[in-house]
């Protein structure tokens, strides 16, 4: 790799995010087999990048996939092609790259593997020849080994059920399947993406390109990364402050045990190096390390929700069931978090409409109220609470539905979405009446298509009302406690939100 | 309460897990509205207790409910009543003991709430009162402030969507809630219940009781239970011993943090006590204590499955996609175990139909394989490897059906059960020839109504199979290691299994 490219990276990764054209080198024959080979074709044709882009396959042995002409080479292709996404083998891919040159192409995704994660010296070798050829031809290069791009904006995705909408979350991750987890996770909670990018082996597009695209792209608010290893630490730790300066950035590094650590070294090649040293360093940087794939995907939602701006550690927890409080209470307290007591007056508000017997006011909260005027009093007393800075409330209002057994399916589906929408709406007005966050914990107790529809209905409009949700207390908890950790540590930097 | 119970505490509790008729005191009426309160009846009609025996509604307001005669008062009712559920209020009680003394019923169970837990020392007096009263004339109680008994042989149960078979699994709850989550949420998995006993304030039953059922129950295989505090802790230690010496015993505490202690005290008016004191009665007793309500779950799943009889550390982890892979190894070293480096033999057999490029057979096995049955060799070459005591693998084997486009819908959801019970059978086979315990991980990547009948055909199928189900690596791994560590400790013990 040479090192004239240093100064352009923004420029060179702003046009490789907006390509116009995209030849797919290697498609698989349209089997219907879905595997990750063929996501790329079927991933481009359903956010229906060919409506307004060009879309060229190629494949010596096929005339025509999925509608589309396909094409011997990349020579036989008359209009320009900014970017060009590998299939072929290894062995192929000499050959693939000279007519890259030819052709004068902007940038190449190999997601073509062999190369220097098999540790086998003549391929690190071979990697590095191919993109200095690349290089030294103005061409960038993704991965090998790798996923490759998800530009919603442009309709370039990498696996299908990606959103076609663009969002305000950076991703870059050097797993594709990983970045899939969390585009998808994170896509069923509500989430939007303005760039993800899967980047591999990362011989020529490096993880501190990425990042110090992500701190100057007006599009992203917030950064999530995954990283096996740290390729020029000295580039990447620079990369880091300057993203986690001005724009929140959690990573989760895998690898972190003897065992993941030589996981990561066959999967990217990655030498993993020492987690305490990772964890310094983004801690001197100002930015998150997510633990688990789970941190990450819970730490984006509080990121991109009101659930940030959580001021101290007092959580009011209003909840059904006895014991159930009592677990919460408990995953509350681990997570370094508090389920104060109610102040009296609290307590003595809350008495006057809510009975003595089988419940509890004094936080945890635990009502058997159903009248739903009744619950949104009671929410709003408990949030106004001296001592109260989130509250945790259920994800749905108990309205009992009349003439429930006469709805035909449909109306069912429609009710059920509906009162999902009420609940959602109803807690954000709750936020925003109150100035306090509320966060709702989606207990999945019921089964079944509908309790699917109500679940998926709630979190995607609570999500766009600015409310968090997570799947249980002890995840929403750990998660707001990392953000209180970090705000802390933050201190001295300014401030992002 | 007096003392003369003690001795015959098996055969009183015999008999009110055998009740021939039950009265239903203060059932609300039907209004269709499913609230916990509505749902003792419901759950006995749904387990269709009254084919077998006799229920009696109970409700002055009320001729008829749900098609059923419904009785003023409990003397109104010609037949023998054994067993009665309370819903009337607390101030209803002194009446309705009354004539459970005058009718000479076998046992009441208190729903009511409103005594002890209160922490009113009027309530407290009156609780202990009652209870004596019945007691002394040979009537034995459960609760107050609880939802009673599910015993699936004489259909008895308290929630909707509770299994009708009979399984191996005790469970005592001092959470109704808790307990509800227990039995759906295993039901689910595929986990049977002998008995499940939610038992409340304790004021005459009390946990040293269904322990020291539990011990002697034939039903009864492996023990279950949730407690906020404990009550005549000599007894409690006594029984905990007894029943952990010969039947595997996993124990749920609630309160261990000082919110989870408050709101314990409110719910059931235990006083939570130390956690490290509770921890070390378990570790004496050779009990196994859960930290959370996953624990607690999963440690059933493996206690009820070959998983259980893992030797030691050693997990071959068969894994879809690098990252996936390396986050995995990690979570496995977190929890104690170890995913070792596969043998030279190992990796020479596997090398022999696994390509170099893009996959992985060191350990983790990452395989591109979508040949069924070079997998099922794979998983084979895999268990009888030296280093492995336990094989991680997918739910679903990869078989892409042809003509999938053309199916019906119909025919599609016959396909899916139809391939997860192919896969849960195939995995089960593959255990059964290796004599290596096989975990499968139920990664739930894709949505929607054919997904969910795909797991969870899988998982009873699985389960059925003598196959631990989990799902995530993290979990799996945690609970094997929570059970390695249980049985090192228990050397000196006699051996359970």
């Amino acid at each position: 790799m040479t090192d004239h490219f240093n100064s352009s990276n923004y420029t060179d990764l702003e046009k490789i995010f907006h390509p116009k054209s995209v030849a797919i080198v290697g498609v698989p024959s349209g089997s219907g087999q879905a595997t990750m080979a063929s996501g790329f074709l079927n991933s481009l044709l359903e956010l229906k990048f060919q409506e307004i882009h060009s879309l060229y396959p190629v494949n010596p042995k096929m005339d025509e996939v999925e509608g589309l002409k396909c094409y011997k080479n990349l020579l036989e292709i008359d209009g320009e092609i900014d970017h060009v996404i590998s299939m072929v083998p290894a062995r192929v891919v000499p050959q693939l790259v000279e007519e890259c040159v030819e052709k004068k192409v902007n940038s190449v995704h190999f997601y073509t593997a062999g190369f220097s994660e098999t540790g086998d010296p003549e391929m690190v070798k071979k990697e590095k020849e191919l993109i200095t050829k690349l290089n030294d031809a103005g061409i960038r290069a993704i991965g090998p080994n790798c996923m490759g791009l998800y530009v919603p904006s442009e309709r370039i995705g990498f696996m299908n059920g990606f959103p076609p909408e663009s969002g305000n979350v950076f991703l870059l991750s050097q797993s594709g399947a990983n970045a899939g987890d969390v585009v998808h996770g994170l896509a069923k909670r509500g989430v939007r993406f303005s760039k993800a990018v899967s980047f591999g082996n990362g011989a020529d597009i490096k993880a501190h390109h990425l990042l110090n695209y992500a701190a100057q792209d007006s599009e992203t608010e917030v950064v999530a990364a995954y990283m096996e290893g740290v390729q020029e630490g000295r580039d990447f730790f620079q990369a880091l402050k300057k993203c986690a300066a001005v724009k929140p950035t959690v990573i989760l590094k895998g690898g972190i045990h003897a065992a993941g650590a030589r996981a990561a070294n066959s999967h990217t090649g990655s030498l993993a190096g020492s987690i305490q040293i990772f964890e310094a360093a983004c801690r001197q940087a100002g930015a998150m390390r997510a633990e688990t794939m789970d941190d990450l995907h819970d730490l984006i939602i509080t990121l991109t929700t009101n659930a940030k701006s959580i001021k101290d550690t007092g959580v009011a927890l209003v909840s059904g069931g006895g014991g159930y409080a009592v677990l919460s209470s408990d995953a509350i307290a681990t997570a370094g978090l508090d389920v104060p007591q109610m102040p009296a007056e609290t307590v003595e508000q809350l008495r006057e409409f809510i009975p003595v017997a089988g419940t509890s006011v004094n936080n945890p909260i635990d009502t058997n109220l159903s009248d739903k005027d009744l619950q949104i009093k009671m929410l709003e007393i408990v949030a106004n609470s001296s001592v109260t800075n989130v509250v945790f409330t259920n994800a749905q209002f108990n309205s009992p539905r009349k003439n429930k057994e006469q709805e035909t399916n449909s109306d069912k589906t429609e009710s059920v979405r509906n009162e999902s929408l009420d609940s959602a709406n109803t807690i954000a007005s709750l936020q925003n009446q109150t100035s306090v966050p509320f966060v709702a914990i989606q207990r999945n107790r019921s089964f079944g298509e509908l309790a699917g529809i109500a679940n998926d209905t709630f979190a995607n409009q609570a999500y766009r009302n600015g409310i968090a949700v997570y799947p249980t207390v002890s995840r929403a908890a750990r998660s707001l406690g990392l953000i209180l950790n970090w705000r802390n540590r933050r201190k001295g930097l300014p401030e992002i939100f």
